[in-house]
């Protein structure tokens, strides 16, 4: 199911300019039991990334009418702000009225012991851009993940790590990445390329909730495979252990059962219910 | 006027992926009298271009019935290939069945002397991305375009110069870059970053038949400024002298009309007649 500004609806203007440039933001939630994970982290990323390209934010409560109405349980929400409509070429007004959409699909269908098994995990040959304007955001320009994932087929094969020119791992093509060395648990610095994501946010607040140090800082891809234990996190597979990197094995490894229990700890705090549960009294 | 796979159409599916992704190639075609300038040209640098991100080019004889359906005389023609529609996911396969988006707007109402005082040029602050499996095609991932065309609002500026992390020149936000160095003409070499455009190309046919020697490399801000005369390109402007960049001043310069009026024979050579002009006999 789709909404278009509050409305189902299917098709968009093709005068948008998210058709035209992607020239829009998007978040990917995940909802279970129609409880929304970390919107307030959500949405707060969302306001700064419009806020990077000068799109006006829709409010808050907008968006949350906008949820109630496609009443989710168990769904992979994706809102997507585009800047506006207009006719022709690059230049844009402040005074453009964003679309919003918000769309629903099932959850995706993991390997029931995807988390005991962990990730296989590649390294794509496709690179990460450099584009500083551009680095954190998580805008509509995805051409290089969709060329990222177009490397492989072997669907035992779970993620493709990329790396940047200078070859400083920069994430997953639909993930952050985090690595643990002794007790300091590492993440990409993100200022000249990649997504800042909210599942790697919470990893790291519930690492240093457990006392460990965490730093986001440049990695290569052998300070990778020297790491004690890796992890995958996106907002649909939360906290997700590599099992191997290039024929490096990473498991099984003390903190992944720690870590992965304080992620669902915070998982269970921050939850925002869309949808009352039919078994649960109200109020 | 839209045509979306040959039918009149405004919207298009919010599962189009060059909505979700910018995953699609488009090109600008400049249409007067009915006819479209270097049609031969446009179509092979789409087909170069559908192939560098592995989507299936319609055929030539499929969009040159699309452009007789909307039957423009005057117009500033788009064409969007996208790779097609998908549900979720970065995720592709190569039997999806693109979307093809013809457009037509008005050409665009430059000042009647644009060509004669030539063009005020300024230097972006945005820089352009180093991408290389990206570089040289025209795709739809557009964002830093529009970032850099959302730094100025002077109407007198007609282009800003986007250089890339390493200071060398790339391109316009909208238009290539000609470089006149005694008789020596250059362009960036685009296999990092930026798009490689069909008007740049027939300058430099012309300029090689009227005894330039002509060579694609890195140039500095600095190799600019100390240049002879600069151009700027595009399919709807044409070959567009720059007036100043920085208050380096430009003009006049005698290879301006030469090279201008090379461009504007080979514009009449390769023209395609899309509709027949009414006071023209046919046949």
């Amino acid at each position: 199911m789709r909404l278009l500004n509050g409305q189902p609806q299917d098709v968009i203007s093709m005068a948008d300019r998210a058709f035209q440039f992607g020239d829009g933001v998007f978040r990917t939630l995940r909802c279970e039991g129609g409880q929304i994970e970390f919107w307030q982290r959500h949405y707060a990323r969302l306001q700064q990334d419009c806020a990077a390209l000068g799109i006006n934010c829709p409010a808050e409560a907008v968006l949350l009418e906008d949820l109630r109405i496609i009443t989710p349980v168990d769904a992979a929400i994706k809102i997507i702000i585009t800047r506006g409509e207009t006719i022709r070429g690059y230049g844009t007004s402040d005074f453009l009225t964003p679309n919003r959409i918000t769309q629903c699909a099932a959850l995706p269908n993991y390997p029931k012991d995807l988390h005991q098994q962990g990730a296989n995990v590649r390294v794509c040959s496709t690179k990460a851009s450099w584009q500083p304007a551009l680095a954190g955001v998580k805008h509509l320009n995805r051409l290089e993940n969709v060329l990222a994932r177009r490397e492989w087929q072997d669907p035992s094969i779970f993620e493709g790590l990329m790396l940047d020119r200078d070859g400083w791992v920069i994430e997953g093509v639909m993930s952050n990445v985090l690595v643990l060395c002794d007790t300091h648990l590492f993440t990409p610095k993100l200022d000249q390329s990649g997504v800042n994501g909210v599942m790697c946010e919470v990893a790291f607040d519930a690492a240093l909730q457990h006392g460990f140090a965490v730093e986001k800082r440049a990695l290569t891809l052998d300070d990778v495979k020297k790491a004690d234990a890796v992890w995958l996190t996106n907002s649909l597979v939360g906290l997700l252990p590599v099992a191997n990197i290039c024929d490096r094995n990473f498991m099984p490894h003390p903190a992944q059962a720690l870590l992965s229990k304080a992620v669902n700890h915070l998982r269970q705090l921050e939850k925002f219910t869309i949808v009352e549960s039919p078994d649960m009294p109200k109020g």
